[in-house]
């Protein structure tokens, strides 16, 4: 992975405010490094120019990457195999620009987000969930898990932390999407939960770090849980509510919409009840969630699910120094500091974890990849 | 309404145990005088002479209409205009013999069961029901009455009974379909209100006075539910609950089956939501039902809803005395008493009655009918 794609990623990341779709397309057809020196010079189209005209003098991309990698916040873009193409693929295909593609993503945590999202179910609801609410949340989180999938949601109050919750109490792959920067934790009632997330899952965030979290970008940050997701699962939900908007995405994107009923006498229910008279699948089992999602998940499957990689259990510094790792000239550490944006002091403890995993080799002080066939590997 | 008709029906009402689709479909093809005469014969098909072998010499026409006019109650036949003929030719259409038609119905109270049908709805469920189904249940019952329908349940315990209490607490029309004699009162809990039913609406069975409410009786009985309503709202019911099949009846019939979500955590939601999953449509409130309906109810419109008929406000006895008039031929009272199977006491002040109310003329002591084109009206 090149450093400069991160650096153009990076830039891309701050000078537009999410969603971009005249951005992420031109990122799309020309390049990322290209887009970013195309923004600069105002060699763009008027949509792009629209989109870019405040903040394209903004320079931040090394002062973001190093606050994001001092948080353990690493930048992931659509040029890495971390990258889930495929699920996002939709958005920019929908062709709906308020579901335009995000041109990057900031990620906390050790979760690879293309496998987790492999089998990937959204869990969504009301912030002033019931009683009733909150348990099937939190059933369906951890019955997910069980299935074999990753619990995609916001980590709102409410509906998003039951099923955080559930599927964090079977120790289970589960994602926040946060409408903040990955680097922060919003609601501030969540900072243990999100912390709990990014330890085992993955926080996720278009918004670049020290992003506050203003109104508006709840609603745009719901089309990347329904978009990350091949299902949404409704539980509990008002008639104009979010989380009946991340099911309205889930649609237009052409991904199967579930709710869970409940009382008609129930405010918080009739989100879910017009969702189902609207044509989303009524469910009320876990199972009958999975009957919905085994072909699709199958469909989307890039990888078998459950299979894993050498970098799974790489922190985030080890995989950008693993990323800047050459696979055939031997570089040293301060041209792989440089290339992965990471300090030589980090850089070389990193390198000592990667040869001990087997996925590096040194000679002469001089480091690159250890080719696959000669991988042992290593410690997990 | 010759009288013979009424005491073939009457016969053929005891002689076979409903469903009989073999009897159903012999008297409607060759009448039913013919057919009672051919069962009391023996000269049958296999069939007929299966479902007819037990009963056939028992002759209890006018036992039975006797003692169904002692307890107010009177024999509606097809040949009878207030015979609900659109809505039951479903039954013998869909060719399900376990739908087959009744080949008449006891009817106990003021109603035209004719036009109770017109626009009526079926809100049936569990007798288990909680107390949120049983709330839902009068709301519909009362909402449905409000929006022009009829509300068709089985005066069970539970949501049946709901519902009818909601129309009857509106002053609205509620037809109770027996899996007993239309004279009886099951379950006994009920007996107050399927009296109120009676004094306002209709209650309604095929089996002859008298007849005990065996088990399989209820199961029969619903299709007749189905059968008589454009379509059926299942308040709360089991997986495996007679409301279920009532509503897959419903279905075969090809009438809207609509359900009422509840918790998923609740086993009387439990056959609601496989409706719902099964195609049946979500509803949650009565608007939902009503525009479910509209349209059907105006497809089965034989009479335009609140045209009033001169019979109307008739009682039995008076209605079985109207049917036996003869529109050309005045007959004596005694004749009249034959043809109608009431006492002469009881047509004499019948005919009074129907005197006053412009239905009947005499001249010399005979009777007959008056011609519609010189009735006033009457009083009612």
């Amino acid at each position: 992975m090149p450093v400069a794609v991160l650096r153009a990623r990076a830039y891309l990341s701050r000078v537009a405010e999410p969603p971009a779709p005249g951005l992420a397309a031109l990122a799309a057809e020309v390049g990322a490094v290209e887009a970013a020196d195309r923004v600069r010079r105002g060699e763009v189209s008027e949509r792009v120019a629209a989109e870019t005209a405040a903040r394209r003098a903004v320079e931040r991309a090394d002062a973001d990457l190093a606050t994001a990698a001092a948080a353990g916040v690493r930048l992931l873009v659509p040029e890495h195999p971390d990258w889930p193409g495929e699920p996002l693929a939709d958005l920019a295909a929908c062709g709906v620009p308020d579901l335009a593609p995000p041109v990057a993503l900031w990620v906390r945590g050790p979760g690879s987000l293309a496998r987790m999202c492999v089998r990937a179910t959204g869990v969504v609801g009301a912030r002033a969930a019931t009683g009733y609410g909150l348990h099937v949340a939190a059933e369906f989180g951890a019955g997910l898990v069980d299935g074999g999938h990753t619990v995609v949601s916001g980590a709102a109050i409410g509906i998003d932390g039951a099923a955080h919750r559930g599927a964090l109490g079977v120790d289970g792959p589960t994602v926040a999407v946060l409408a903040c920067g990955a680097d922060r934790a919003y609601p501030a009632a969540h900072q243990g939960l999100i912390a709990r997330i990014a330890a085992s899952g993955l926080v996720v965030s278009e918004y670049p770090p020290g992003s506050v979290p203003a109104r508006h970008r709840f609603l745009v940050r719901n089309r990347l849980i329904a978009g990350l997701s091949a299902a949404t699962v409704v539980v509990e939900a008002g008639l104009r509510s979010g989380a009946t908007r991340t099911a309205s995405d889930a649609a237009t994107l052409g991904r199967p919409v579930l709710a869970v009923p409940g009382p008609v006498t129930s405010g918080v229910s009739a989100g879910c009840h017009r969702l189902v008279r609207e044509g989303a699948v009524l469910v009320t089992r876990v199972e009958e969630v999975l009957e919905e999602l085994g072909p699709i998940g199958a469909h989307l499957a890039a990888d078998p699910p459950g299979e894993r990689r050498a970098t799974d259990a790489l922190d985030p510094v080890g995989r950008l120094v693993h990323d800047a790792l050459p696979a055939r000239e031997a570089r040293e550490v301060g041209w792989l500091a440089r290339e992965a944006g990471v300090p030589v002091g980090s850089v070389r403890v990193a390198l000592v974890d990667l040869e001990r995993r087997g996925l590096a080799d040194h000679r002469n002080g001089r480091w690159q990849l250890r080719p696959e066939r000669l991988r042992t590997g290593g410690g997990g």
